[in-house]
């Protein structure tokens, strides 16, 4: 399959900052090229379900404006980004991906306004799985967001059209929210970087809720290091730390969560050391990975259901039949099991933290299989049947459990599918993800910068 | 009906310890006091499940050796107490009213240890309402606590076996634990004074659960000045504080929470305002009031569940068949229900507390009827059918939900049952809740202390 390419394809943040002030580019330029490729790619592809060509024009010019006077933002200062339709936008609607909501957002997520400050221009809205609430992004008002590497197959989701903008190359930097790998799925079957942050180090106001203890803004591009560039300008200057020292870096063995594609686990490995050498290998313990996966799908039931309550009581028939279906399983979640959920997170964020008593960076695959194909359900893994919604968020929804930061990054491909590699660390040692991914990198050889 | 007449009936621990320490009686007496007590009354009311004969008379005379020797622990030295049976005493059987457990306790209760350690002399253990999961008091593995005004009514609970034994004065004071009325019901119901104090003033440890962010422990005695003097030594000191400033006062009006006998609120509005003259009424937003309740139902449902779903599963022969009944129910609550109530929390909390904007303490009656016959779960209330269980905690289990102090005191009787006062304040203020009940026995003339 041929790797998806559009004009952002490639090309970094950093390159793009150097081009627009070394004035071989505009914002206004870039924008035009971001709203080309939409018109080109989007028909096929389903990232966006609302573009802001005027707003993103209008944004353009005051930022060209203020670079040429000399007003500088930083690196985002220009840049076109997409945001995930779950994440409001002054002036822009807000469907959530559902045919619930009409109207417009009347003022900028917290999130929007921190980008917006940093220089940034919104291009537009990026599609979602119906409130987030689901992994396979193709249950969407708008109709499934597409995998640029073959549209047959689902982007992943929730945040499936900002990783598909991404991977297309229709913007550099998109945002997304991660509840339970909402960034990380679309950003490894769509072969792009995804950053779910630790939980509360974005603000989530202005951001529709999925499950509130669970939710996090997260960022999507095309490098891991333009998450990082975002990254900053959302969180308090010194945030992130870096004391230098190189990350401490393990093989958590995926199959003692969930099964595993082999050829996935193995693609994914060699990536992952062929930037820091052969690994030692950590296993969980089987137990704890189910009590995660429980204490996930307790607490997600309950607080989705408290969400969409008077929704499903008033206007069942609004919803996509499948989501109906499960927000509908969800108001069943008994109370008592969402409180022994609650009670056992922080003693599962003690022992997922005793994993690291040694190292700073858990390596392991972000997805255990390739994109399957959009509606799919089910499917083989590793020579047995699995659900693929439980496939899909088997490796990640544990760390929006215990709340630790976790990066995918491009992998390669299996049978001509990106993987993604995630790394997870404990909160504060985020800057030791980005090292860890950009040591792969540099082995590697990726494309140059710009 | 006659009043129950026991030793310790119309004595205060103020006089208690002054008789100590000017050698009119001895702990040991008191104690053997208690025991004849117990021995002679409990075969009809049932108050006590366990009695720790040679303990307490071990325990009495290293207080009188102690006392002897000129090491004075303060008012509580000396003095025997009722310990309910939900709470653990170290070297007794602790069967929260159960045959789910057996076993002895091997350790106190923080609670317990504190009483100790300011001299108390823990005589036995209280009937309690299985698991303390409900207001009648009449379903124990022990057989129901009897009230001592009548022994064919109900005594009120869960911590039935304290009311009672301090209202039939076989010991002047116990501990009880209160999570929607628990204390102050068989408090109102027994014509004793039972104290609720703010969430979290008296720690838990060593109490077992009913609902986790409900529970408090508290106390229950003849004189309200009593549950004040054992507060004092269960917290640290400088918890309470003294401004001088009388309180001010207001009447709640009940009707607009529950139905109320109108003989009640009469009786109760006449007994607080013969201390404090005429109040300014305040009325309960009715939609306010469905809330708290509704509110209080989904949270104490789910940790209820919580505390007891392995128990259900295993040996559900082992409950009381109405209890059994009740948890089967409240494992039914659905988790989205308890993520709202528990998200209204803040919110009501702070409504509630805006009906403190020119009044210190509220005056309600604590329970609005009385003592129904045991057994009886159907009643008539103002003209109409309420099940008792929901009118016994209408007017008490709102003060829970927001974690508020509540002091209920004896205000007379009605068709010669007792009734109860219920004066209740925001954490902080709890010496106003004491003052303002001692103006109305001031102006009553009670009975002279010890």
């Amino acid at each position: 399959m041929p790797t998806p390419s559009g004009p952002f394809t490639g090309r970094t943040i950093d390159g793009l900052a150097r081009d627009l002030r070394e004035g071989r580019t505009t914002s206004t330029a870039l924008v035009q090229l971001a709203l080309d490729a939409i018109a080109e790619l989007d028909p096929l592809l389903n990232a966006f379900v609302t573009v802001d060509a005027a707003g993103a024009r209008a944004a353009a010019r005051r930022a060209d404006d203020e670079l040429a006077g000399g007003a500088d933002r930083g690196p985002l200062h220009g840049v076109p980004v997409g945001v995930k339709d779950l994440i409001m936008v002054a002036g822009l609607p807000a469907s959530m991906g559902s045919r619930h909501f009409a109207g417009v957002a009347v003022a900028d997520a917290a999130c929007v306004a921190r980008l917006r400050q940093a220089g940034a221009v919104v291009i537009g809205k990026t599609n979602t799985h119906e409130f987030a609430y689901g992994p396979t992004g193709d249950r969407s008002a708008a109709g499934p967001s597409r995998n640029p590497w073959e549209p047959a197959r689902m982007s992943g989701g929730s945040s499936g059209g900002s990783a598909v903008a991404v991977a297309a190359g229709m913007v550099p930097l998109a945002l997304g929210t991660d509840t339970g790998g909402s960034v990380r799925i679309p950003a490894a079957l769509c072969g792009v970087a995804g950053f779910k942050p630790a939980y509360g180090a974005i603000p989530v106001d202005g951001v529709f809720p999925l499950a509130q203890t669970f939710d996090t803004v997260g960022l999507l591009a095309g490098h891991e290091r333009d998450c990082l560039i975002a990254y900053r300008s959302l969180v308090p200057a010194g945030a992130l730390k870096d004391d230098g020292r190189p990350g401490r870096v393990a093989w958590l063995d995926p199959t003692g969560v969930f099964a595993c594609d082999p050829q996935v686990a193995r693609t994914v490995r060699r990536a992952v050391e062929a930037g820091t050498g052969p690994l030692e290998e950590l296993a969980f313990p089987a137990h704890e990975a189910d009590e995660l996966r429980e204490t996930f799908t307790a607490i997600q039931s309950s607080e989705t259901a408290a969400v969409h309550a008077d929704r499903l009581a008033e206007a069942p028939e609004l919803f996509d039949p499948e989501v109906l279906e499960r927000v509908r399983g969800a108001a069943e979640m008994p109370g008592w099991r969402y409180v022994r959920a609650m009670r056992a997170r922080p003693r599962l964020a003690e022992s997922v933290g005793a994993l690291f008593g040694r190292h700073d960076v858990l390596a392991l695959p972000t997805v255990p299989l390739t994109a399957p194909f959009l509606g799919q359900r089910a499917t083989e893994l590793d020579g047995g049947p699995v659900a693929v919604r439980a496939a899909l968020l088997a490796l990640t929804s544990m760390w929006n459990v215990v709340g630790f930061p976790a990066l995918s990054v491009p992998a390669g491909t299996v049978r001509g599918l990106p993987v993604g590699l995630q790394l997870v660390c404990r909160p504060g040692w985020e800057h030791l993800l980005f090292e860890t991914a950009a040591l792969g990198r540099a082995r590697h050889g990726t494309p140059p910068a710009g």
